[in-house]
């Protein structure tokens, strides 16, 4: 079994997530700030890839103090486990994805340097699984066996190909920004190669919210949460 | 002056206009298809870059009998004008576009090769303006000397890359689709490089239809319509 998977994601109109420079372009509106941070406080876990890690340094923390309360009420720590999957290991000892704020899970694969896999254990959890990149199945079923039922990947653009490539995502909420970035080489939601066929989603709900539209799509492909 | 300028597009929901390897992947819902050829309808020119016409080979008419029989009632021809923006000339003379059924104007450069010219000259009006690339203020002034009021762009990323650079957008509908085509170096809407700062839209329209969604944006930077 696995956790039921969404991907949280915004985008300029024409589609792009960052600008080819790799900036972190300010894409989400304080609107859709506030429902990203409500949905990362109902979540068990939240995901990113490496290079998120590498180009933005998130804290993945909720930022509410309220929204906190409310899951220290529930009985739940005050963030959700934060996870980071980084094949090779790459993961900066002072990323603050690695500060005290929250439990930490940094997934490895077997081909990770063995002295950094020993300085991140110092400071987080560390899951190995596949060889050459992390087997995602065999994270998302750790996941569910440590209790997670509901995980929230937050980019990028490579993990957000690997998940919907081996048919792990079921829910995908985009918030689509009233703005033009431009670039040939820009970073869009989904990188990888182009899918022989594209892959079918099914529109859930359409919500404008601030200068922008908020859309959650369903994944019609997703493994049906059996890993 | 020039006329009202549109951008049509439509998009997977990770932002693509098409995938990696190019191909014409079927973005757009039926009832998508009935909008655009309506717009296409209500417009006096629609315009596409020689990029589309060589991957795609477009007819860029009104496909439905009705639409085109409104238009004759109205004593306008059949079709709204063809404008190709083909700086170097590379229109093949057995495209589509050149057909019959629409009168066509082919917009090249001083750099276009004057044999190639000539052969575009007995098939279609050609426009030169601008020497490396054309010219598209020139090219928006004239269209409007003819009585061009209301330009539809149906693509591809680059033409929409110059005309937003340029200020030359009013606005931009975009059909968000229920697909994930994928890829890193698959196009998007807007190519080119990317913007110092992005321009901004905002957000005029929201309507899900079909499987998707379609939003039409407002540009704020649009130079008025003064050429």
């Amino acid at each position: 079994m696995r956790p039921f998977v969404f991907i949280n994601a915004a985008m300029s109109l024409d589609g792009k997530i960052s600008n080819d420079r790799r900036e972190q372009v300010r894409i989400s509106s304080p609107e859709d700030f506030r429902v990203v941070d409500r949905l990362r406080a109902e979540s068990d876990a939240v995901m990113v890839g490496i290079g998120t890690v590498l180009s933005d340094d998130p804290k993945l923390t909720v930022k509410s103090e309220e929204l906190r309360r409310e899951r220290v009420e529930r009985g739940l720590p005050e963030n959700p486990i934060r996870v980071v999957v980084d094949s090779r290991a790459r993961t900066p000892l002072n990323s603050q994805v690695l500060n005290q704020a929250a439990r930490t899970i940094v997934a490895v694969a077997e081909v990770a340097d063995e002295e950094k896999v020993e300085l991140l254990r110092r400071r987080a959890e560390v899951f190995v699984a596949g060889k050459e990149r992390v087997d995602l199945r065999a994270l998302l079923e750790h996941l569910y066996s440590i209790g997670v039922r509901r995980l929230m990947v937050e980019g990028g653009s490579e993990i957000n190909y690997s998940l919907i490539r081996e048919g792990l995502v079921d829910e995908i909420r985009v918030f689509y920004s009233g703005m033009v970035i431009a670039g040939r080489r820009a970073p869009t939601l989904v990188s990888g190669e182009s899918f022989d066929t594209p892959v079918e989603a099914r529109l859930k709900s359409v919500e404008p919210l601030g200068n922008g539209v908020a859309v959650v799509w369903e994944m019609r492909t997703a493994n049906l949460r059996k890993v």
